[in-house]
């Protein structure tokens, strides 16, 4: 009987799947869900949607909300971090960078375009993961923090470093991409044993068998890109978060020697990025998710998201479970909580501390692999085989160094680094160009307390 | 008695130092010293002028010469490898960088502005360094590969993964700018407890003590950026090669905490090299060793190196231990040889395999650290301290990829992969402009074997 607390519980982004998985996962029944977000519209509306979802299941849940953190921590078990600091902040400091020539913002470089998962200007998440660690070291010690809002690698390795007392672990769906991939090749998911690591956002398709004959698979992968991805890219229009079957994933396999899963092509290498022209060529005619288009169609439907939880508060008679099947989705939160409580050990994609589990890496930060689950919370992460030199070289170690740089300036809380970070940039024509940037997004209102930490 | 062989010992970069130190070295007497170069013209004077420098010494060095290396290595126990792909060469490619918008050049960025130090188009030095080891694990396989010539990192580095058995040291004199600093704080080297450590033109600062008294004596530095610094850069025109005293230097160790030695700062930071004025502001007048304006000082040197040589050639009166006073300079390797030979320890900043020295740092590839030299070339490397990890993470270990691109895109003789370091590179428009860039380079005649190698 779970006591799960779930920060940014209105978030609009998780809403949909968050209520449903947390209802018709095993160990529901019996379980309390304590929602608690700052904005007390969306909580209201999520408290009294998730309500009734539960009420047409039928599911015995208890669940509360609050406004109050700290409040709300007490006897937690599970805290669902999922709370995220806002499109509309976001975007506003993109406009900022764009204005002075950063195109798509001074968070979007070729190792990191994923469009809400700021490394430089993460200051929020940052002090929520750091401030709620504290909390829960506080209130619920023995509690799992289970992040959820990006950016997941910097966050999680902040607080393996900084609250090591916690017990922290990321989640991402990035990686059912592999699904994409397996119904291209034409390998049943159900004979599929895949295997992905690396960092989160990053990670790469380190075994891929028949699980019936234990035959490598791989050789379909390499069938589909020589005679048939050609074909599947002329008769479909890649939408956004398609990123796994782009000709961007298809290059950097190429290159890497290893398919990139999920959504990792949307990061590395200005060759995809340089322009909307350009990522069109990689990404499909909306140019993937980053894109300034691809950007739009992810607010919509991050705006549909939220009212259609509107929608529902306004609507007593919908029937809720019409609307949004009791089906588990593929977020695996649910099933970690399963695990844990119930002791069926599942096999899950997540974040954890490194720690030897792939040693070319430095222990102290946070690897993404399958971890096998059980009971309590036990966690035995799956080992793979060394990655290749050339792409820990080229995409790994890179996209590594840019989590330190974010993360360092932030521990230290210099401004001269946030500096240094953008004097990295290759958009940054001068020093002054980098300063003025980086003081103009800091002097934004809203960024006061940021402003005050980057001295 | 040892049995020295110099290839490309018509060099004129290196002549007036190498026939000064190897013939006024303790282990000299008795020696046998066999030039080797592919320009006969050159060979021909440096072997005139060293029998006669020898000659007025009056020490008992054997001089011989000869074109055929393979001949040379014969019975060598130490092969000092100072053959340079040519400064017309590489300022060849130079120009073709710059023709496609690359100020000085593409091997010219953040982390390697050295101007004589090619990571990327080092073709040349790579495959003479394979070649010659592989020429003496077959001809001479217990010699000492003593590696004088750029790119040392990268060499030593190549050479320990592909050639192990061979022992390869690298020796650089940047260094010695450690001696600019002490005189700069007031400290006499007699009296200074110093420990530099680093990557080859990326060394730091990581002890500085009185050696009498124990004492730190780091508040020297402090007091002398704090209250002498500025007075020092307005009465003193900083040249070439005076990086150590250089505003970009101060800023470092502001910045990272350790102290920046000899000629680091000539990389690290677009803020120092944006244009000339910007590294004017940096590194005095010239701009540097690396700007449009220190680079034809530091060419015309060469040029006057290479004109004396031939001036001493052409006038059998002039008496060359009067032009070349016989007194040891600051290259090593005859202290190496000393002390491989004679057994008197002597302690010298050499490159070796790092193999767990600096264990923030993967075993292998090389580092530069003090090392201890005792008989028959035994060495005890220094374990320093370990590197801030600012420091890491925003200099060393970006330093450390930029190795490993140019390092994979050889040994895989990959086009594509120079592309691709050329689109991480901050000046590069689109993939278009790099793939020109890197095509038209290795079209330029003398690049015929280049452009084989990376299909």
């Amino acid at each position: 009987m779970p006591k799960i607390c779930i920060i940014g519980a209105g978030s609009a982004a998780f809403w949909g799947s968050w209520t449903r998985d947390l209802c018709v996962m095993k160990s529901a029944p019996g379980s309390t869900i304590t929602l608690v977000d700052i904005n007390k519209e969306r909580l209201d509306a999520a408290y009294k949607v998730a309500r009734r979802y539960a009420g047409e299941l039928g599911v015995n849940v208890k669940i509360e909300k609050t406004e109050d953190r700290r409040h709300a921590l007490k006897d937690a078990e599970y805290v669902i971090n999922t709370a995220f600091g806002g499109h509309d902040y976001t975007e506003t400091m993109r406009r900022v960078g764009e204005k002075h020539g950063y195109y798509r913002g001074i968070d979007a470089v070729e190792f990191n375009f994923v469009s809400d998962y700021y490394s430089i200007l993460s200051f929020r998440q940052y002090k929520l993961a750091l401030d709620l660690a504290s909390d829960i070291e506080e209130i619920c010690p023995d509690a799992w923090l289970c992040q959820l809002a990006n950016p997941i690698f910097e966050v999680t390795t902040l607080l393996q470093r900084q609250r090591s007392k916690v017990k922290a672990i990321g989640f991402c769906d990035g990686y059912i991409g592999i699904y994409n991939l397996l119904l291209a090749i034409g390998l049943s998911p159900a004979d599929a044993d895949f295997q992905v690591a690396g960092l989160n956002h990053c990670i790469w398709l380190t075994r891929l068998r028949n699980k019936e004959t234990g035959e490598d698979a791989y050789p379909l992968v390499d069938d589909w890109v020589a005679n048939k991805a050609k074909g599947f890219w002329d008769n479909h229009d890649l939408s956004i978060w398609q990123e796994t079957l782009s000709p961007a994933s298809v290059d950097m396999y190429k290159i890497y020697g290893l398919y990139p899963i999920g959504d990792t092509a949307r990061s590395f290498t200005w060759k995809y990025h340089y322009d909307l022209e350009t990522s069109k060529r990689w990404f499909g005619p909306l140019g993937g998710t980053d894109s300034e288009v691809g950007t739009l169609v992810r607010l919509d439907r991050f705006q549909k998201w939220a009212e259609r939880l509107m929608q529902f508060e306004g609507n007593p008679n919908a029937k809720l479970t019409e609307e949004i099947p009791p089906v588990k989705g593929q977020n695996e939160y649910s099933d970690f909580i399963d695990s844990a409580e119930l002791g069926e050990e599942s096999r899950l994609v997540l974040n954890v501390p490194n720690d030897g589990i792939l040693p070319q890496l430095p222990g102290d930060l946070t690897v993404e692999v399958p971890v096998v689950v059980s009971k309590g919370g036990r966690l035995s992460p799956e080992r793979p085989n060394p990655l290749p030199r050339r792409l820990l070289d080229f995409v790994i170690l890179p996209r590594m160094l840019r989590a330190e740089w974010g993360l360092e300036a932030f521990t230290s809380g210099s401004r001269e680094m946030l500096v240094e970070i953008l004097i990295k940039d290759p958009r940054t024509k001068s020093e002054k160009h980098a300063r003025e940037t980086i003081d103009e997004i800091l002097a934004l209102p809203g960024n006061e307390e940021m402003a005050a930490h980057y001295r």
